[in-house]
């Protein structure tokens, strides 16, 4: 019995968003029902080194399929100029529910992207207007390129508009998708107007206003990931429908979380977790509603789901390096 | 730059003893000082298979080095007679702290072996007489290779008394060491009665009475790992001097448990952690001590340190795989 290797490349070769899209919507669903175990993400924190340590593990009941594993992901900041390594990186350990046997593992990085393009496509199903064929992205770093492969699962975009401050990024990014999609580099305003907006950027000042928005854009934000990190302005939270993916990482650590803590938003203001419309408990978009906004910040049991999809699929089709970690490559 | 994969061999290949007791030194007296940080482990719990996960991660300054990492380990109970597999699997991940780099990921199994031989060394070289020659190991699984291997680094070990009920694996026991030790299996009696015990068994009712003991032997009890599990009668415990690896892990699911839990033992009965021993907090053994236990629930600081020591040697002696598991090969 071997457990497979799957480097980051072979990660994103068998992660296809037709798969992980489904997948992920399997597991917000189980999560609503109580069928997923998510303990508390743990911490290391090393100032020392202005960098810390997450251990996220994750069982989820998906009905038909099961899945376990643990990702181990650190963010170090000054990783890029001092070593020349990214911020971020991950390590999954993808385990047999059924006996713990570790089935593979794999690189976490492309893994959490992929799980965050899917996330944001199950919201755009269940919230952006049927017949969206506009996606504008604000960020075109390497979250920007998943947001579209994923969403273009769930609509028919045509149109894309990349919004970066670097014209660099904007026109790697039209390079790699002109071939497909209508893609044009534009501002803020112009990326916010389209039937679909996902804001992938490390921002701490918000940098798109109601008035940026159409009337009916659905947003995904998805880059805030830390206590006072926020994308949108406060009064697009309040006015707009607004769902979460889980409250306690939410109000901590999301989009909402600034305007939270200084009291702008409450119970109120938040229609809903995604997981509760997924299984039908809360209706998606409705005729009345206008802008519609998803906060995601990520959960265990989407890289779980996700790593299951990759497992299966390199699986199935012969991909990865089998290497017989625990020395019990005799045993069947 | 690449991840070294360390399979089973190569972990046992790479964690000398000489270098692994003196890495758990240095573990036990990081987290006395409070240079260690080890987040509560977290569980998943699966009744419908009978087993659980637990993810345990860690990091530790040991002053000239330092060490992070995450062992995701299992128990299931039901999977050699299920599936021919072990009860319980570890896989560990390696880290850097300065910049989180995955520096190997190794068979946690292995590892989790060697670093409770490692603890058990330690501890008797505090607790056991200074000439102790003879060391009785109750239990031949394998546990107790790795507890001989260890101990034999700290004391002049001579004879060794190993007592099973199973007499396949006294024979092969006695099999494996007769050409460096004088070995023979025997009672448990005959066990205690050494100069240095180690139980390593799953005993549920305790197996070592008060008698069978010598008047000076230290007892390294490491087979309780959950509650209701206890291996020497309460009254060993009651008599002798007592030390722990941690306050909340011992009494919650360690060797003494089970008197605890029944009011038989108490704060007052605990002489000590065996960090405050290695710092000098507290002595060792001293001319008036008769016997001493060391209850042993194995720390996720044992593991780090452990894993430091693998990847170490590995890489000065070009062991293991590497594997370009990030898909960052590139840079270095």
């Amino acid at each position: 019995m071997q457990t497979l290797l799957l480097d980051s490349e072979a990660v994103a070769a068998n992660a296809p968003m037709d798969r992980v899209v489904p997948a992920l919507e399997s597991a917000f669903a189980a999560y609503e029902r109580g069928d997923a175990q998510m303990p508390a993400k743990s911490y290391i924190e090393l100032p020392e080194y202005n960098g810390d340590f997450r251990s996220m593990p994750a069982y989820m009941d998906a009905g038909d399929w099961d899945a376990a594993g643990v990702k181990w992901v650190n963010v170090h900041p000054d990783n890029e100029k001092k070593y020349d390594l990214p911020t971020v990186m991950g390590t999954m350990i993808y385990s047999d529910p059924e006996n713990a046997f570790p089935l593979a593992i794999m690189d976490g990085t492309e893994l959490t992207t992929r799980r965050t393009g899917a996330a944001a496509a199950v919201a755009t199903d269940y919230l952006a207007v049927e017949g969206a064929t506009s996606l504008g992205i604000v960020g075109a770093g390497v979250q920007a390129y998943t947001q579209l492969e994923a969403i273009a699962e769930v609509r028919p975009i045509e149109t894309v508009v990349i919004s970066d401050v670097d014209e660099e990024r904007v026109a790697a990014f039209v390079d790699a998708f002109e071939d497909r999609f209508d893609v044009l580099g534009g501002s803020t305003a112009e990326a916010a107007d389209c039937d679909v907006l996902s804001t992938v950027t490390p921002v701490r000042e918000p940098i798109v206003s109601l008035e940026d928005l159409g009337e009916h854009t659905h947003v995904n934000a998805m880059g805030a990931d830390a206590e006072g990190k926020q994308e949108l302005e406060s009064a697009v939270l309040q006015e707009a429908k607004l769902v979460i993916d889980d409250y306690e990482q939410c109000t901590h650590s999301g989009e909402v979380n600034v305007p939270w803590n200084e009291g702008l938003l409450g119970d109120d203001d938040i229609y809903g977790e995604i997981g509760e419309i997924v299984v039908g408990e809360q209706p998606g978009r409705t005729a009345a509603d206008g802008v519609t906004v998803f906060d995601s910040t990520g959960l265990a049991i989407q890289d779980v789901a996700t790593a299951r999809v990759v497992y299966e699929h390199a699986d199935e089709n012969d991909n990865g390096t089998p290497f017989d970690l625990l020395g019990i490559g005799n045993r069947e």
